[in-house]
């Protein structure tokens, strides 16, 4: 997909394509279409970032908490939507053995006992181990430095996010 | 519903009670979780009121845009909200005539190219005829003038939505 596809989008078009590149928060997908049009498609990605940095606090804790935990009750009961399933599942955490379920539950109750939103972290570019390497280091955080991480783990996922869409796009043009 | 019960909520079922009182923008609520306790049920409607007001002009053009249409596409197909689908049964938008049915279609497509997002109004605090005499005056309105009007519709929206909410809330303690 190239920037002028994105630029000829109606609201509701732009709002259906890029609507969940942040975890259920079309708000976000719906407020960038103000900006068009776009230079190139880098420019809408950082309007994603710089709509999220000029939240409040709880704005940007807001955002969190639109989060799923991960291989939590919502994989469970298969309300994940389409792209947290996908990348879950990729993590290897939709077959997780019965210890690292138990452990991965627990430790995201911990974490949001303690800051008050779920534990993000961008799946794609990790595994189970090493999830659960960070569930354990992140939780002794600042609550402060623990939302700049968990914030800068959502820019990750919409990158990774726009790049499928685009990538989906050049593929169905292909064909 | 009484406050002490809104206080006692987790995360998830802050966001499950309160994430459509602004029609699909749960961030919202899932943000106004971070100013717990509240002291009563009108600051919980503040909340959602200050934290729209903070937002920039285009974060609250994506609010509008979060919206449907009134008797359009989405009442046909059936993927309305179903608070959205009530307000527009109770307003007599889901048996609209033919000629109201596309007289309405036609004014939404009008004001929706002159402002860049939809029609937004207090379905039940109105009526077919009215509608369609608001959609007419409003186009007529300047960008920033209609911004504002379609945001305090939001704020009333917002408002029945958690009387709704307490309401029911009553009824079933009382059952």
């Amino acid at each position: 997909m190239d920037v002028q596809t994105v630029n000829s989008m109606t609201c509701e078009e732009f709002v259906c394509v890029f609507g969940n590149v942040v975890e259920r928060c079309p708000l976000i997908a719906a407020a960038l279409w103000s900006r068009r049009p776009f230079s190139s498609t880098l420019e809408l990605e950082n309007g994603f970032n710089e709509f999220i940095d000029s939240l409040s606090i709880e704005g940007k804790e807001g955002i969190l908490r639109c989060h799923p935990d991960l291989a939590g009750r919502e994989l469970l009961a298969g309300t994940l939507t389409v792209e947290s399933r996908g990348e879950q599942g990729q993590a290897g955490l939709t077959s997780l053995s019965s210890a690292d379920a138990l452990r991965m539950n627990q430790l995201n109750s911990q974490y949001k006992k303690q800051f008050g939103f779920p534990f993000v972290i961008c799946a794609r570019m990790s595994d189970k181990d090493r999830i659960i390497q960070q569930l354990e280091s992140r939780v002794r955080n600042q609550q402060l430095q623990e939302l700049h991480c968990g914030i800068e783990e959502v820019k990750s996922i919409c990158r990774l996010r726009l790049q499928d869409i685009y990538n989906r796009a050049a593929k169905s043009t292909k064909l």
